[in-house]
């Protein structure tokens, strides 16, 4: 297809496109004449990840790359792709951590027996957290938290199972992507709401 | 205590403190002088959970306002109080919602069984979010998110849990606003680290 539709059939407009060409987020299409080129499908899938990742979820032009990269890096290798691209997406900021926050992540995670990188930013960002309530005078420790890993455990095997029947590495990565970034706001919606309704259970006569 | 301490003790600095009391955040101290003022352990508090609001989680100073506002207003009802805190605060920016996502959302809320008031931002979030992984080819009704839900219950349940053994309705009002917004980050960390974990295990020999 020309630049026209795919720009017509993925809601970017022809000048976004031209400009993640040039930052090489996306590969250039096949040229057919001098100032022509040819797109495919793959094009197509590729400009809705790159709108999903910086549009919806707000990630920047260089971080998007990354990403990008990474699922480009690792085509051959199912679970290493998956563990990069479920890993490579940062919840928040690159967190500052303290030690005593550090331990409680690794307590948890050893108690769990999880297999979880040393250097995956969702531990900086747990140990960041635990620190935010400590100083807010919640306590935190890795005893609390183990329930809600519990749930988070269950919560991961049907993210995973969400994946089944994909048979290509490639398109289960960007799935697996776009499900943990994208479903997070849903997530939090779902337990707002069952907060509320579990409160009026308990304290409703 | 003077202001100088309320600032030590808080954290925030004194410039910071007077800015929240012009803009009605934070109520006027005692004065004992023209131009002394003592403050007390509410104040304390009152000041973390503005931090924690704005600074933790970026919300706005007159987000912060209606917040603490629908706390101060109802001190009398546990229910009505927790419900106001959980549900006040939005997930993300004011969504633009289409009819048929919203249906989606209140065959969810009718299939659960759910108490959750009609005009709760979170259902407004879970719509958009429904929306947004359609356009990008990802279908998602309310059959699928059903288990999801389910889980969500069950962290409710563990986040009420955490307010057991607090009298005090407003202290409890303000516990449960700081476990729900600051420990969005830990959650969805946790969840990340267990995606990661499920996939090593499904996919290592």
């Amino acid at each position: 297809m020309r630049i026209s539709q795919l720009s017509r059939r993925s809601g970017v407009s022809v000048t976004t496109i031209k400009y993640y060409l040039r930052e090489g987020l996306l590969q250039p299409g096949r040229q057919t004449a001098a100032t022509q080129a040819e797109y495919d499908d793959q094009h197509l899938r590729r400009l809705r990840l790159i709108r999903a990742l910086t549009g919806v979820r707000g990630l920047s032009v260089s971080t998007t790359r990354e990403v990008l990269d990474a699922l480009a890096e690792h085509t051959g290798d199912t679970h290493r792709l998956l563990g990069l691209t479920l890993g490579s997406v940062r919840v928040g900021e690159e967190p500052a951590v303290d030690a005593p926050e550090a331990a409680q992540v690794e307590a948890l995670v050893e108690k769990l027996g999880w297999d979880v990188h040393e250097s995956a930013p969702a531990r900086a960002t747990l140990a960041e957290t635990i620190g935010h309530l400590r100083a807010l005078g919640v306590p935190l420790d890795w005893q609390t938290l183990l329930p809600y890993a519990r749930l988070a455990e269950r919560t991961a095997v049907l993210d995973l199972d969400q994946l089944k029947g994909i048979d290509d590495p490639l398109e289960a990565a960007e799935r697996a992507l776009l499900l943990t970034v994208l479903l997070e706001p849903a997530l939090m919606a779902l337990r707002r709401m069952a907060q509320e309704n579990e409160s009026a259970r308990r304290h409703t006569p």
